[in-house]
């Protein structure tokens, strides 16, 4: 695969494996498509499938899935903890190898408009494909979930950017756009007192005047005894890895309190770590052309 | 490519474009080989050429450049900096994805008895596949160089391990083998005192009483009023890089230098670099498989 384009759909089915199979086949032995990982949890009632593909068959693939699961779910009868707003609840696109911010932005409207005209169907495009500021947070489309969106869109603010200004009966209404690769990271501190990782995550992200694209919360680790800085870097491009890592050490200075590691949840780029390597290194004149497997994957 | 692995074979022909060309040409526009790289130096007079595959249609795609480097090259009138003893002077093959060294091994003893059937040249099994100990290093095989090597290999201790025991008329011999990655990594001193530099790397080198994976001198660079540590990493798969980074910085400290930077010269495989970076931010339970790039190659 020359170009290539992440896409991690979410659907609103996490307990019926018959209709997850379903929705997961157009993902499956497609020339220029790849499924990477594909997990259901009960609770959420919730599938989240990730996929890499060349920006043409995976644009096909995604629309198929998306057709399999406005046929299959029905979100009246939808429970789960997670909040939704329709069968496939947010689509986003994620520019990885050789495509650029630009082109996975055009690719989200493209399927945004097939997606309108085949399935008949309200799409919000949202982060950097948002038509407006306000439209770039998915939990702002969201709010109200699928019980509320049948009022929602027919607000002039709120009509979707493609298809009808009506709620589809079944499967509601959904999020599109294109977004830099999230990595969930998380800093673990040598203190079992919830408030200091409060703190220290309050300082840290961007809100609180940290980090620009960082966004952090404390949490509790009961079993070990401690306590983390649960972080989601969402442009590792532009904020380091390591810069995070870094800033969290400096803040939990002030309680005395030291790291004890730290974790990646999920997939990570290979950059986000190499950049991190270069980094403690002080590497001189390095290139991501001298990684042997940048180069085999051109 | 599911299998991968990686071969550098040098040619001694580092001036001749035409000639170049064609010795390359068996690793263009095949499918299964990825030519990554090929650079030559008309000082040395010698072609490095790098390219990965699969095992299959990497070993052919080998087999036909060294008959045609054998057809092309005359050792008889070649001059050069660097020690040669072949028209094909070494041909090492290095796995790197889902290849064992085992797997590496057979491939080398594979190719290294075709070449000796094919064109009749004889050929030494070094590093890996060496046949016994004495035989490992590649400088000892090619000690006396292609206007030594008549004599040499009648004597029963270098009797070649595939051909006939006599040096090929033009094309002399040539050493084949497995091997791990090397990873050509320096560390920037802030003295400007060769000696300094060359004390550290005594000290931080396998045979100084260093690490084990870990071949080092010091260099001068002028330019820069500095001194470096010029490192070979053998197989950074037991000997870390960033081991080796700590090690110069805790030899220098003796000295009151300190590290100004470091580089890697050439291709470096991802893990080397991502299991740095794993280090630095102290990640728990990390897996490579949490690599996107690993998972797209798979």
């Amino acid at each position: 695969m020359n170009r290539i384009i992440e896409c991690v759909p979410n659907f609103s089915e996490g307990r019926d494996l018959q209709k997850i199979d379903e929705i997961v086949a157009p993902f499956r032995a497609r020339q220029g498509v790849k499924l990477l990982d594909y997990s259901n949890d009960e609770d959420h009632n919730r599938l989240v499938v990730t996929v890499v593909g060349e920006p043409e068959p995976l644009r096909e693939a995604v629309l198929e899935a998306i057709g399999v699961a406005v046929r299959l779910i029905d979100l009246n009868t939808h429970k789960g903890q997670h909040p939704r707003m329709g069968a496939v609840d947010v689509v986003p696109f994620i520019p990885i190898k050789n495509v650029t911010m630009e082109e996975a932005i055009a690719l989200s409207k493209e399927v945004a408009g097939e997606v309108a005209k085949r399935y008949n169907l309200p799409v919000f495009l949202y982060e950097k494909s948002a038509s407006a500021p306000y439209r770039e947070n998915l939990a702002a489309i969201r709010k109200g979930e699928f019980e509320g969106m049948g009022e929602k869109i027919k607000q002039p603010e709120w009509h979707p950017d493609f298809g009808p200004a009506e709620k589809h009966p079944t499967a509601g209404t959904v999020a599109i756009g294109a977004r830099m690769p999230l990595v969930a990271y998380n800093v673990n501190l040598s203190t079992p007192n919830l408030e200091i990782a409060h703190d220290i995550a309050k300082k840290i992200r961007f809100i609180g005047g940290g980090l620009r694209y960082c966004k952090a919360m404390g949490v509790e680790l009961k079993d070990r005894g401690i306590t983390q800085v649960s972080i989601n870097m969402t442009d590792f491009t532009h904020t380091a890895l390591y810069r995070a890592f870094e800033l969290v050490r400096i803040e939990a200075r002030r309680y005395g309190v030291s790291i004890v590691g730290s974790e990646i949840i999920g997939l990570v780029p290979m950059e986000a770590l190499i950049d991190t390597a270069s980094y403690y290194l002080g590497l001189e004149n390095f290139s991501m052309q001298q990684v042997l497997e940048a180069r085999i994957m051109e």
